[in-house]
């Protein structure tokens, strides 16, 4: 690999990035697992070589199987999860059409900015933050709303800690006829996703939240019907052209502008650890067990979770403070003792506090997370 | 970093990208330093923490110094290069509006393709494969066209191995009082790029060419007036929207959406590198040598570079194949014997090869390169 001639420039960016260890429980980018790490310092090749394509190839038909997406095509590209909504209101949405945005936070929020900054227009139904989206209340806003041409759904809000019951509302979307756009960005990888048997047309994620990868990568879906569409918008751009990006993939395995390479890597090292614990299933059930025990141990300290119960994320725990604590006392308190969880975000910002349980977290990570939780809400009561 | 589970995964990925080892003269992807690579698996964290913040801005600040950005402002995103040129169009051209699109290959092509799918007009100037856009002949085009409202430039065409008279070039556009926006792919980094003193009004670049890290980061600087000309223009859009950036970047030192944190640590390294060697002047004299090494060793074998002379790439050097051979037979050859150099691109693609000299290259390298070079020529010239 060649000798390190300046070696001290190492440490030098270490001493910024990790001035001192801190156990990772944050919204992402979260810790990644060692073997993506590992797998992080490979010499870097041309994107247009056969080993790239190759690579391409087998990344893209992993994370098809595991969304079971066999009808749908599965997309890689540089961007974060983000690109894919500009992607989706671009080339699907008439310029100057609607779309229902349906907002739980701060993320549906952003999908209605990305709809009206794109020259759309942006129809909102909105619920109170904790709250999730019921199939009624989508059913009745598409009713009122006959002229939208797509649904947006966030299907796990990180900043309230709200897992969508996304199956139920695509299913109510499609009855309408309408396209479904998913914001599966803190989801995927950690809730269940069928893109062709629930009628997704683009779900979206990044390669920094419940796939353990650095960030710098973004992932969708699309169905056939969305490509079908874009034939007719204009305007499409060329960066986020699907069509471009499908004729790339189809063409050669690769994408039109150079990929994230290291991240591909991590991402198809992490899809191949899923398969040697046991597929899918065993992946997703070690998430929901996750979370059961980080919600357990919030209760255990008497503190109250703040999403409606039977609507709580897989992925993020948003907790209530105390009377008299705020959010961010809790975070810089725990910060000193080596360990990061997230601020509240958003409106609930000043009363809520987050705790992050994607990517690499060990049993012992969350044992300890607690007994210092325990010791700090103490120390700030004695106070407030 | 915790133990790995999974080490045999690591192994498997390792064999579908580096089956074999290859020595990278590729246009890009490029090798990277080794200081990069082992940078590169240090453990993620979050990008609204302190720390990001820390590395977010000293690689902003280092990168303005290298470019010598003092009053433009220097952007990092999670994108390619083709990234920022999107965001050109959309955020300082009128829609509708005519732009000034001057090609001399490959990549000039791709900038009038995201100019036209952007719903804006192109109006080309293009010379012949090999040849650069010459000063009088960008002022003969403004004149022809006084309401174009910016002029395009490929700094270094990639795939003929020209780089451009861009100061020059400049010169003349700010003589018209156009926006000048550059494509500095595959040249920033190598090739002086003085941004404020030449008055380039968005010159963007990628982190895998010259600074030889991975592929990912998109970065550019972009002038004040580009940002005063994309308050007025509409549907920006959300994801490449300038403005958004420039706010994100000056109240907290981040992005609006989640960077592409490795890489980013990646150009910190090679910045603080580059200082080590005692600053810009030193890095760019050993492209600058390194480039004339390649040439002579080309002119050596008796084959012919294809730039026109006095226009010859610093970063890649494209080379004539003799009567009779492809240049494809070349790249073939080569690979068998261990060495990654680049097909042929775009109208030239059949009867020339390029020879990348970006990254991480040695003496050594470049001996060896032209040892097996000149074999591989000489057998073909007998199958021929």
């Amino acid at each position: 690999m060649g000798e390190l001639r300046y070696p001290e420039v190492i440490e030098e960016v270490k001493s910024i990035i990790w001035p001192k260890p801190l156990k990772l429980f944050t919204a992402g980018p979260v810790a990644c697992f060692p073997e993506v790490l590992e797998a992080m310092k490979f010499q870097q090749f041309s994107h247009r070589s056969a080993e790239y394509r190759e690579l391409h190839k087998d990344t893209t038909l992993r994370l098809a199987e595991f969304l079971e997406a066999r009808k749908a095509t599965v997309l890689l590209i540089p961007a974060s999860g983000t690109g894919f909504m500009e992607a989706s209101i671009r080339n699907a949405i008439t310029p100057g059409g609607k779309v229902l945005v349906t907002i739980i936070g701060a993320f549906g929020k952003r999908y209605r900015e990305v709809v009206e900054t794109n020259g759309r227009k942006a129809v909102v139904l909105e619920k109170k933050p904790g709250e999730p989206v019921l199939p009624e209340e989508l059913d009745d806003a598409l009713k009122k709303n006959p002229d939208v041409e797509a649904v947006t759904i966030t299907y796990n809000e990180t900043s309230t800690g709200v897992l969508n019951p996304l199956r139920e509302l695509a299913k109510v979307a499609k009855e309408h006829e309408k396209l479904v756009f998913v914001d599966a960005v803190s989801a995927m990888g950690a809730a269940d996703i069928k893109v062709d048997e629930w009628g997704l047309d683009l779900v979206f994620a990044s390669s920094q939240k419940a796939f353990g990868v650095p960030p710098g990568l973004a992932m969708a879906a699309v169905s056939e019907e969305v490509f079908e569409r874009a034939k007719k918008i204009p305007d499409r751009g060329w960066y986020f052209d699907l069509l471009r990006l499908r004729k790339y993939l189809e063409q050669q395995w690769s994408t039109p502008s150079t990929p994230p390479i290291p991240q591909i890597i991590g991402l198809n090292v992490v899809l191949r650890i899923i398969e040697k614990m046991g597929g899918k299933e065993k992946w997703l059930q070690m998430y929901s067990e996750r979370a059961e025990k980080i919600r357990k141990g919030v209760l255990d300290l008497g503190l109250e979770l703040f999403a409606t119960p039977g609507y709580y994320s897989p992925t993020i725990t948003v907790v209530k403070t105390p009377p008299g604590i705020k959010g961010v006392e809790v975070y810089e308190a725990m910060r000193k003792r080596g360990f990061e969880i997230a601020k509240g975000y958003g409106p609930v910002k000043e009363y809520t506090f987050r705790i992050g349980h994607m990517g690499y977290i060990t049993d012992e990570d969350i044992k300890e997370l607690f007994d210092n939780l325990r010791e700090v809400i103490e120390e700030l009561k004695k106070k407030a």
